[in-house]
């Protein structure tokens, strides 16, 4: 089967609205990293809720993409890491995050123009 | 300023939003190739609405990203085409759908093993 994820029915869409989750490309990064703590990952992901850093990892998890490993402490520590297919991705992820840090000011410069003329 | 993705209040979260949209990356990825009228996108998205397809436009052209040409035909005759900021991000893009291709089966063999241990 070919997959092209301009065909409405094809599952590559499943995955690009997956990826095209803000949360998820910081997690992604996060990991990518080191393995992290779910409260580590909350602290260091500014804004997320517990709830949606849950719904995020559980999804990541259910792709493949990191995996969670929890051990026997109390309370219960669960350690999320980066599998081979995550790292994949990185790259590929982090290129995304830092042209929106390089470009930031152009953006904003053309939002104004246009702001400016409509 | 220092841009940071992971600061909550920092202005690059807004673009992550922007391009962690489905539709905006299936289109810059289109108009990377060539300069398409409306009604073409709206062909060779799949899928997509009208009203969908007119608001990605339309953010992506307050980005920068995109350029708007209107031409005084019957009807009018409207183009898009990607800017030179536009293009610096194509890469990245393409780079995260052609991955999305390539990663599906793997993907997909990651959900079944997911769902059936859950």
């Amino acid at each position: 089967m070919e997959y092209n994820v301009f065909a409405e029915n094809c599952p590559t869409r499943l995955v690009l609205d997956r990826l095209a989750d803000k949360w998820a490309v910081l997690v992604l990064t996060l990991l990518s990293q080191e393995t992290k703590r779910f409260n580590q990952l909350r602290r260091e992901i500014e804004g997320v809720s517990q709830k949606v850093l849950s719904q995020v990892l559980k999804k990541l998890e259910r792709d493949g993409l990191i995996a969670r490993r929890a051990f026997a402490t109390v309370p219960v520590t669960v350690e999320y890491s980066i599998t081979d297919l995550g790292r994949t991705l990185t790259s590929t992820i982090g290129a995304l995050a830092r042209w929106a840090e390089d470009n930031m000011p152009e953006i904003m410069a053309a939002q104004m123009r246009y702001d400016a003329t409509a």
